[in-house]
């Protein structure tokens, strides 16, 4: 996909100033940009696209003058959205059921489904209205997904889960693996069966590699709108509130109830069955290991507020220094003792 | 699925104390249990029971008066058990190979296996009695899977591992991927390559999404009880012993020995190389960078005693106030010094 | 497999001191073998496997006296490798496509490539000369695959992703998930629209259960020749430089930098929108919360140089210690100041 500057800037209804002949490969961030793309500024970035590596800069009528070839338009943003179109082919895919999917018996099928090659549903689950699943799911006995969900390749729902609607579930997710629980005597550990389930609510989105456990029993439980990112790890039983933000490789250990609007920075983790109350931010690394307030700013393990945990970050940089002048004081004092 | 408590009560030979009429929805524990649930007490948790959200509590016959709807039966557990299995409808396979399952040639299948849609046990492999394979799980060339062993979909047991009986593999768990092993010359790395495999002994547990990497020679091995969680790595040529509990997001680095019934919390990690003794507690978070002798509880980067890392952690708060001392004696000092 | 050290012999051209109709069942490096293996040693471990587990062990012509069966060859190391492939049999895949594969509408497919059952090749795909694509791959439209690379199973590759000459995917890897952006308004998150892609370059390794998000706009680049550990985490937009080798368990957030030839060891966690320096090593578990320069040996959270963290690391062992010691120094010098 290649384009003019000037196919595009009559495409857009657009000025070009500079090099209207050039050819635009790609679409790009400031950042992000190389030699053949194009980009976008809006106040406050046009300073720092002066010396952008694109190949042309879109920016608002009015902008003034620029040091690179430049296209003026009305609304920058809303052109790149267009633009993106343009260059990103839109996937279609056929609606219904593939012959080469599964579909086991007894289940539900709501309408305008896309169920791709290879994917199954396996007997009596129940499939709501427009969703799409992509090749290599699979749905397990009894489980349902409401309508307008998206669940990409290689992800499992295993039996019994719940997931609802307008829910995405990425790549290798793993909604409703058992819980680790066993109970050991004389040095073996026997398993305890995981008979709970797992409930995604509304407007979830479960990141690639993600495993929620389903509960030992009664339902493991991921609150309305909570957004989560790859590889984290949520243990069978957690109540996870509404709203929350869960970032890369976090680790939620069993039977753990979180309030609404949490964010976790990556690779936060938490001990099991405590507490952590709602509209809070844990900093990337957090180690949480008893109940939580609400409306807390923490960081550190074991978790303290940010302001501490940053006076002691700065301490412990003094820390050698310290045990030297300590050794140093103690000899005077003792020289001062002897005389 | 729903019944009243009285129907449960038959069911069970139970006597209800209150609202017989009330319809049950669901069974959690004391904790988890919501409106329309059932619930179970036994001592000492018969006290917490009495405030919690359930519709009902099942207690044992003779303890006493309740202040909520109570169904008194003579086992509460065992009758808990048995209304689990009522609830929860029980997942039924058709036996034998599903004929949308691929089976490669040259393969040796068990009595009883359940082969699961789009399963495939390539050339070579060898498939126990009673195993069960799910939708999309890939057997490798010449690996071999014991009787009783369980799969879950979309898991990958790689060519040349040996997978004991009475396993369970969750769903898209990695049993054989590539040791990471490169050489360097001039900055640029070359695959070293990894011809060896993976045995996981018998009783075996690997959570949902672990990746257990095959030796570059020889064998990594995962000993008999084991149980893992998940997303957890297991490096090349490791030995895991057996009676192990790994928590999640551990990661063992390549050529790491360990003992029997050692337990990692979660987010362990461990450099590589090194021996790790049995009988030992590794707290969550623990990083080991050398050798460890049997029978320790650590905790910490770099591990310690859990005692003295709960000592360190203490003294790390007074840490911004012992600095300012610290300034302050020295000030003292400095003018004692002079006078 | 099994054969008897005469018959290795033979086969090799190696004469036998010892017991030459032992029977020789697998091969392993001298800390892994056990009773029924060959192993071989060269200098400086010879010494070493005097006292080694195996069967018999393979020296070089002219080392001497050995205390345990001894096979003598004259390139050990070469010895070896020929005998790896003669106990290990050799996989072989019937080359096309398999019929039970499913290939899209307008897809482009190279020569000589190796299309296994249930493998997915979806609309506009594009597939290099000799490529491999293992069971349960999916490979989304408008993807394209190079020449020579290999596809493990259950992995997927998402619409629009570029994937370079020879490189490996390992299973259940996802490269191109959604990035993980969401604008927040009164407590609600509206997903950001992921546009972009993900740009592997030639020669690339990705471990199993990596996720690499694809960009929101504009591309997500993993540098040739760079060498990915398993369940690693690499946000949308970042620019990972060529040579790079990235542990297990790593996480590095969204819009980072990384140049050319850096090493991350395992479970390093990043911020995001920072730019890495080339030709630097990051030891395993450090946090790096910043901009970064070129050519540092960097540990901790957060990083600091690898000789300051040793001795920072050091010195809070004597925290307990140091806390102790002031306040009693500073009881002395109250002391002096009231007399």
């Amino acid at each position: 996909m290649k384009k003019t500057l000037q196919e595009i800037a009559d495409f857009l209804g657009g000025r070009v100033v500079g090099d209207a002949a050039i050819e635009i490969h790609g679409l790009d961030n400031i950042e992000g940009a190389g030699a053949g793309d194009l980009t976008f500024a809006v106040e406050p970035h046009i300073e720092e696209a002066k010396t952008c590596q694109a190949a042309a800069v879109m920016l608002p009528e009015g902008a003034g003058e620029f040091p690179k070839t430049a296209l003026y338009v009305e609304e920058p943003r809303a052109a790149f959205a267009k633009l993106l179109e343009l260059f990103t082919p839109k996937l279609e895919f056929p609606q219904g059921v593939s012959d080469k999917a599964h579909i086991g018996k007894d289940v539900k099928l709501g309408k305008d489904v896309v169920i791709m090659p290879f994917a199954v549903v396996d007997d009596h689950a129940v499939i709501g209205d427009r969703v799409t699943l992509y090749p290599h799911t699979y749905i397990g006995q009894y489980a349902e997904v409401g309508d307008d969900s998206v669940i990409y390749s290689n992800a499992t729902v295993r039996e019994h889960c719940r997931v609802g609607k307008r829910c995405v579930i990425h790549s290798s997710a793993v909604i409703g693996s058992d819980g680790f629980g066993f109970t050991t005597k004389d040095g073996v550990h026997t398993k305890v069966p995981q008979v709970g389930n797992v409930v995604l609510e509304d407007d979830v989105e479960i990141g690639a590699h993600d495993g929620i456990d389903r509960a030992a029993m009664g339902s493991t439980v991921i609150g309305k709108g909570t957004k989560i990112d790859n590889l984290v790890h949520i243990g069978h039983n957690c109540k996870i509130g509404p709203n929350c933000l869960i970032v890369a490789q976090t680790g939620i250990s069993g039977s753990t109830t979180v309030g609404h609007n949490v964010t976790f920075g990556g690779q936060v983790g938490t001990v099991g069955h405590i507490k952590i109350g709602a509209n809070s931010v844990y900093a990337a690394r957090s180690g949480i290991i008893g109940n939580m307030p609400e409306g807390v700013f923490c960081a550190g393990f074991p978790v303290q507020p940010h302001a501490e945990w940053l006076r002691m970050q700065a301490a412990m940089k003094h820390l050698p220094e310290m045990h030297k002048k300590l050794k140093q004081l103690e000899k005077k004092l003792a020289k001062y003792e002897k005389e």
